[in-house]
């Protein structure tokens, strides 16, 4: 059975992915009263009396929006939100079962930025986090600026945060649909003109197979099939390849080895080295919501980056990352949030 | 211990009456490869391609949000959207318990009615109905009328919707905060002009106190112990009582028995028949879902109340209507509201 035809059968079979169970058995008459009327009114004038009392008698403090307007869906664009229903389900039930968060799929019918972080806003009293997700750029950077300061995290992940991770930002150059981003261009919006200031120290004009000359590393986030054997060839010797576009990555690994890649890392879990962002985001979120920080910031990041590489004491070519089953991921990458907070 | 106490120290022990549970066990590295990349990419692609098919691969045909925004919760008034999220939490543990729907609150930081439409209209891609619960009037009016043809079922329980399904809505007399509802006033809203136009046929005037005095039956969704033994007292023989502002009736059942109430009903799970919404929203909503309803009509509400009064066969004082835990129940209303729809 083939795995397309095989993931629609059991896709098919369950209908969801996910479910919402009770807690508490209603059959009980007196747990009926004690969850549901008359019992209810007394968390409820708590709250109303302190807003903060929302964490200790609700499931705010462990829940999380995974929300998406369906506009940049895994490598397949904008299918918009009801075929993005699948994807936000799969990060749902992975915040469940990797970092026990209940986390709820929010597929948006709109598209714009503004009504996007009004909504988000709107949605927020329920949630302990946001996590924004398949949104286009740029207006995902625009939107999880815009809601940095409503008093919970809300996070995106995005490539260019990818360039502003590095250590050495300026020697890191890179390429957008158009070809090499640098200071010359003037079709780059105020992110990307951002970014142009703070790589490309050498200024390199072209495309993509110029940026590659001499590279020691290619880091993708874009589409599948882009980067040919030819153009890893021009690399360094022992050139890295992270092939994150999802699900076909930027250059299949047994192809990209042919040629004399010595590392090859993509975002599936089929094959060796899957840098997922699953590897993070169940951490990231478990370590925000247990310190009820208000935001995630760069530092965290850094954290984070750090503690998951640390987990490998003996890396090889086929395993630079712990495995996403690792059960020391969670508690790890929870452990690094809340030591930045401190 | 008291109820108040033992009911806070149930809502902290569980922090959240629900929790969000995967069907899939992502620690087996193939079910993930299916339920995440890269198997999740077919039924993006098959949804994409018909709309339709997103009941077919997702959640959406089994799950309701039940969405406040705190302005009208229980009989506690404007409390706020964090404080309505422990009732919120309870409808939705509800829906699951009796129902087996997936059911997620939502709770608004908006209280303006264009920006909650608007809202539900965007959160409509993930949810096969919505359940508007506890808006206050006249703004659930407007709303609820504006949601009835986004393609989902919306459906906000409300006082005047009592009033429209009675058989002989001309021998019921309304009042509101300020008496008794009648064509001479000149401060209704176009809700209540309307019900002035169905109702009182003989123009009663006056307060509360005025309207009962011969009445057979007094139907309450108002607030607490504002029915008085007095007024009691100057109703017809064996009067029929309906006290459901929640948790606290509009008079005590013990109380307006010592005066002859004949039947007394309230909307708690402590008191002999039990008239509370949870009797019928978990049978409507699965029926309406099963049968892939595009909204909730009148008919469907008569349906449902004709088949809900017919399961008690011989109906005593203590018992008008079948116990909340009947099992009976959820199946005959979810078959009335489909037997309407054919």
């Amino acid at each position: 059975m083939n795995i397309s035809k095989e993931s629609l059968d059991f896709h098919r079979n369950l209908r969801g992915k996910l479910k919402v169970v009770s807690k508490v058995n209603l059959k009980n008459k007196k747990n009926l009263s004690l969850a549901y009327t008359p019992g209810v009114a007394e968390p409820v004038k708590a709250i109303a009396k302190d807003i903060n009392a929302v964490y200790k008698y609700t499931i705010k403090g462990n829940s999380v929006a995974v929300i998406t307007d369906g506009s940049a869906v895994l490598g397949l664009g904008n299918v918009g939100p009801e075929a993005a229903l699948p994807v936000m389900e799969g990060k749902a039930v992975i915040f469940k079962e990797f970092a026990g968060i209940d986390a709820f799929p929010i597929c948006l019918a709109t598209q714009d930025a503004k009504e996007i972080i009004r909504t988000v806003k709107i949605l927020s009293p329920t949630f302990g986090a946001i996590n924004l997700e398949d949104i286009s750029a740029p207006r995902c950077f625009e939107i999880e600026e815009a809601l940095q300061d409503i008093g919970i995290p809300v996070f995106h992940d995005a490539g260019t945060a990818i360039a502003k991770l590095l250590r050495f930002p300026n020697e890191v150059i890179i390429c957008d649909s158009k070809g090499i981003i640098n200071k010359k261009r003037t079709d780059l919006n105020k992110y990307k003109k951002g970014l142009a200031k703070i790589t490309n120290s050498r200024g390199v004009k072209g495309s993509l197979s110029d940026a590659l000359v001499g590279a020691d590393v290619f880091i993708g986030v874009s589409k599948p099939n882009i980067l040919t054997t030819e153009m890893i060839k021009t690399m360094n010797v022992k050139p890295i390849i992270f092939a994150m576009a999802n699900p076909i990555p930027e250059v299949m690994p047994d192809k990209a080895k042919r040629v004399g890649a010595f590392i090859v890392a993509t975002g599936r879990s089929d094959f060796p080295n899957q840098v997922n962002n699953a590897l993070v985001f169940p951490g990231i979120f478990r370590g925000a919501l247990d310190a009820r920080a208000s935001r995630i910031t760069p530092t965290m990041k850094v954290s984070v980056a750090k503690a998951l590489a640390g987990l490998v004491k003996n890396p090889t070519r086929q395993k630079i990352l712990p495995p996403l089953k690792d059960p020391r991921i969670v508690p790890t990458i929870a452990r690094a949030i809340r030591e930045v907070i401190k």
